[in-house]
């Protein structure tokens, strides 16, 4: 365990018994957050900082579980002590969001109706009912108003969402590789998730918990989706055109060493992954459209009022550049305190994994100037 | 039927009993090629152009089947009287290629040593295998050297060996949106169509002739063929964030059109396509590396002494232009008569089959100077 690690973390679960009202009108009771915290809450309560994760991500953002354990939470490199996300100054909370499976309430929770779990009788749910949830999460801890909210591809819509749902709560976000709304190309690449999980015949409607899970279905949409979380570049530095077997390529079952990789960490995501989970949260992901129920996209975009740093990374194809120069620009137009920083980087969208240097040192900066402001 | 079609065409069918070799070294006897021609073959027979076509296209190139045929040919703007491949000046041929389902044998043709479909049997066949077979017919028509090959994705594929291999029968190529090998990304996504066809409990192992026939897993294949046809502009321009269903977004089954889109044209493609010969070319593709038995990929291209055109289209990412750029390079280092043609469109790889106006010109051009040196 390196010196600038949080060290040995404990999740911890916070219960909502009361009903929370969906977006949809749909109402879901006794609720449960999965969340993990680093670093220590001031006096003051102003230093909390809310990571939000990914699609498949959890609330595991850093450190280690155990002493053996090999693999730290997910953003380890960004959050810990004298990193950009600093536990020495700032108190980062990451709440598992609505829907997902790492102990927040889903379709694999039990509902509390009929003692089964939800399967499909789950709500759709959005990403501003996750937001909400976290500002249920951010009211039990007593903060009164987020230092900033920050995250990557869905994390990134999330901390969107924040400042245009509740801008008198957070003084900053920092969107990274992120949309305001998905292109039609990415709701395809979930189209191809979709039906893979939907068509498999352990999927039984979404009922299959207790029996065969859908794991051939799971493994295709998460090897589309590993597509999309690649590029051109970085497809050829990591495999090239390496043939993976010894029976060469005539075989009928040969296969590169890229498939050889999709089809491992297709397989392996089912063993962590609810396929449900999966299928409503990529619907969230379709649906979020910051212009819904506004006027205009503009109109609100135009509701972000806090300080904010986008960072986008040149190869990322599923969340476009064009997608964030949008943002800014309306954002600049209003002369909105806003920083957008595009890092060079062949490792498309997955970069915001993967790429620390600048990343690093924009949000550190940024963080120390927000924070200074407010300590004024 | 518009003046300049070819009218009605009947598609012809040639049965070679010999035994034909492969590269794999497996035998196939008593092939058959399906094929169609327009336009007449001149006594000198220096006027033969080979049309190749794509993954899932066929010999019929051109005109229509009946005078109430409502769809000509895949190529019926490139070819026909006073068009760029004019019938009125050269004899146009196409057919399908090996391991197709159009006529031409393939998995789901009877296996003459068991009296049932090949299915697995099938041996794995190749790009060279394909124009091997091409030569059988070229030769078959009492064709010494041809005018020309062409063909857009795979068809440029074919067009290519065709210079590599038999660079004494073709006086010029015209390889368009095509590569010399493709990219581990387009492997990624033939990844994503063969697990789903494999995957598909229907697919038997490639027995499911005269069972259920395993339509979800290439209705998904094709999903996923579909977003690499295309460009982020063009799924733009043609779905944007359209909301399909009247239930709304918070219905679990609601989906946008481009998802509507995908799904019609996968399971629509299902009737006209069988799941083997999908795997079976995209294997052909996937292995297809002109490299291959050569010292190198430039050495591969050096063989090219035939004049080329090569036509790209900017927003192709399936086949990325810089891969044609390397290719024209090689051949322009070796003096090589060489032209390229790189077309600004939003239609994605696709556009080969949509773009006609500077495509159509740049054919039209070249063949007359190909024809106009022959003849001097």
């Amino acid at each position: 365990m390196e010196k600038s690690s949080v060290g040995i973390v404990k999740p911890k679960t916070v219960f909502f018994k009361d009903d929370f009202f969906l977006e949809s009108g749909r109402i879901l009771s006794k609720l449960t957050v999965a969340y993990e915290t680093y670093g220590t809450l001031n006096k003051e309560k102003d230093n909390a900082i809310l990571i939000c994760h990914a699609l498949t991500g959890s609330h595991h953002a850093a450190g280690y579980y155990s002493p053996d354990d090999q693999k730290p939470g997910w953003w380890d490199d960004m959050i810990g002590p004298g990193k950009p996300f600093d536990t020495e100054k700032y108190f980062i909370i990451c709440s598992n969001f609505l829907g997902s499976c790492y102990g927040t309430t889903g379709p694999a929770s039990i509902d509390p109706s009929t003692g089964k779990p939800y399967g499909l009788r789950f709500p759709v749910f959005t990403v501003k009912d996750m937001v909400k949830l976290q500002k249920k999460l951010i009211d039990h801890l007593g903060i009164p108003k987020l230092l900033c909210v920050a995250g990557g591809s869905m994390g990134g819509m999330q901390a969107l969402e924040w400042a245009v749902t509740f801008p008198e709560k957070v003084h900053s976000i920092i969107p990274i590789a992120t949309a305001g709304r998905i292109t039609p190309m990415a709701i395809a690449f979930n189209t191809i998730g979709r039906q893979a999980i939907m068509k498999d015949p352990n999927w039984l409607g979404g009922d299959y918990y207790g029996k065969t899970f859908p794991k051939d279905g799971l493994a295709i949409a998460r090897m589309a989706g590993h597509i999309t979380f690649m590029s051109d570049a970085s497809f050829q530095k990591k495999f090239g055109r390496k043939y993976a077997t010894l029976e060469g390529i005539y075989d009928f079952m040969g296969y590169f060493e890229v498939e050889n990789y999709l089809r491992y960490n297709g397989y392996k995501f089912t063993e962590r992954f609810d396929a449900n989970s999966y299928l409503y949260i990529i619907k969230a992901m379709d649906i979020f459209d910051l212009s819904y129920g506004y006027g205009s996209f503009e109109e609100a975009v135009s509701r972000i009022s806090c300080k904010s740093l986008f960072i986008t990374f040149t190869s990322d194809f599923l969340f476009p550049n064009y997608q964030t120069e949008e943002i800014v620009s309306i954002l600049k137009k209003l002369n909105r305190d806003v920083k957008w920083v595009n890092i060079e980087s062949d490792y498309g969208h997955d970069a915001f994994l993967l790429e620390f240097d600048i990343q690093g040192s924009s949000v550190a900066n940024f963080l120390e100037d927000v924070y200074d402001e407010i300590k004024k």
